[in-house]
């Protein structure tokens, strides 16, 4: 997979592009004729520097895109008459992982201000949006590139794929911890005779819906032993 | 839903983020105590201004979450201990989809060099990871956001949703350009009365394979054309 920026405006652009590369777990970037010659130093690459480095840069898309089967462009499109088939972010993405365990794919991204033009999108098979809400309202450079890899390095699994569930306390020590609130209230005449049975059932229902965690039933029942301790002291 | 930047250092950041919530349709900005307080003239929130101008500055986070029912943080996490649930962005972002409709909900992200603090950490009933390849390695604020709000306004009919088919070339089209293009290959001697059977199927199965549309076989017929009547002339 071969990242081409072309004619980027701002180096910090192409250091936040090459971070989020890092980010994603992509290595190639190659830059068609940049604005600054010293984008090698951009401080927005972090984490990215030896990417930025050995990034490659080239005079023509014809010559960035030369030894890749798959030319994918990229648009925020909605402001031009576009010749070529647009997929979005999400399908699009699919496709190009289909094609890149067998052949060398190439993404374009267009510069800061006018995106590619029509003579970059001749290079390209199909073009590529990402779904924003305002088709006419472009996107950031860093962020695009960021969002279109997040979608091509994305887990379709991880959508359903529950967490480690937190293990809940164990029923005698929700009855524990009740037991020394009833205590507790009980001392401070919270609870009198006529009313203790209501009293104890609320309390034992909202220890229950606290869904306290095994981890933090012991810090409460260490909690309310210290308040019982002052009580009664 | 709010989007809260807590203790920002580059107001460049604050403004690529009011620009990705463009981007996804999100207009809520909360801002707590922001290094520069003149971050609402960044450059960086093209075709976000009205959302900037609009953000509330708070001192504290408590303040700036006060009225919202979930409170979710965000972290590049592996570089510390942390006493709350993760949960993946892909995931994540569902349990808040199911969460918003009935009840605001703030999602945090910390400065540029620390993320969030501890202290911050406390007041969120979980944390959502973007799910980079390096957890040591941290993300742009501005990508970080955009990636959010991508996976949060995303669409998940969205990859597997065909888009709209581009009508292939007739059959009748297709022989005709067969025909022509045999026209002219015998016109300069391609051709020769031996091998003549079998470099017309070579020529049909070519011109199949081509995949031409409909819109791209006048165009390809109209150039033949123009070739046979010069060869003719």
């Amino acid at each position: 997979m071969r990242v081409v920026l072309v004619a980027t405006r701002n180096p910090l652009n192409i250091g936040a592009s090459a971070r989020a590369m890092a980010n994603f777990g992509f290595s190639a970037l190659r830059v068609v004729n940049p604005y600054d010659l010293a984008f090698r130093e951009a401080r927005s690459a972090v984490g990215a520097a030896p990417l930025l480095q050995s990034a490659e840069v080239f005079a023509a898309v014809a010559d960035a895109i030369a030894d890749c089967r798959l030319v994918v462009g990229t648009t925020s499109a909605g402001h031009r008459e576009l010749q070529h088939p647009i997929r979005r972010l999400e399908y699009g993405a699919r496709l190009i992982l289909r094609t890149l365990p067998s052949a060398p794919v190439a993404l374009l991204f267009g510069s800061e201000k006018f995106g590619l033009s029509n003579e970059d999108f001749t290079h390209c098979d199909w073009l590529m949006r990402v779904p924003t809400v305002d088709p006419g309202l472009s996107m950031n450079l860093g962020q695009a590139v960021a969002l279109c890899l997040y979608e091509l390095a994305r887990d379709p699994k991880a959508v359903t794929a529950r967490p480690v569930r937190i293990k809940r306390a164990e029923a005698v020590e929700l009855e524990q911890i009740t037991r020394m609130l009833m205590e507790a209230l009980t001392k401070r005449g919270y609870v009198n005779a006529v009313t203790a049975t209501s009293t104890e059932e609320r309390v034992r229902r909202l220890v229950r819906r606290l869904d306290i965690s095994g981890k933090d039933a012991p810090v409460l029942m260490g909690m309310l032993r210290q308040i019982l301790w002052k009580l009664n002291g």
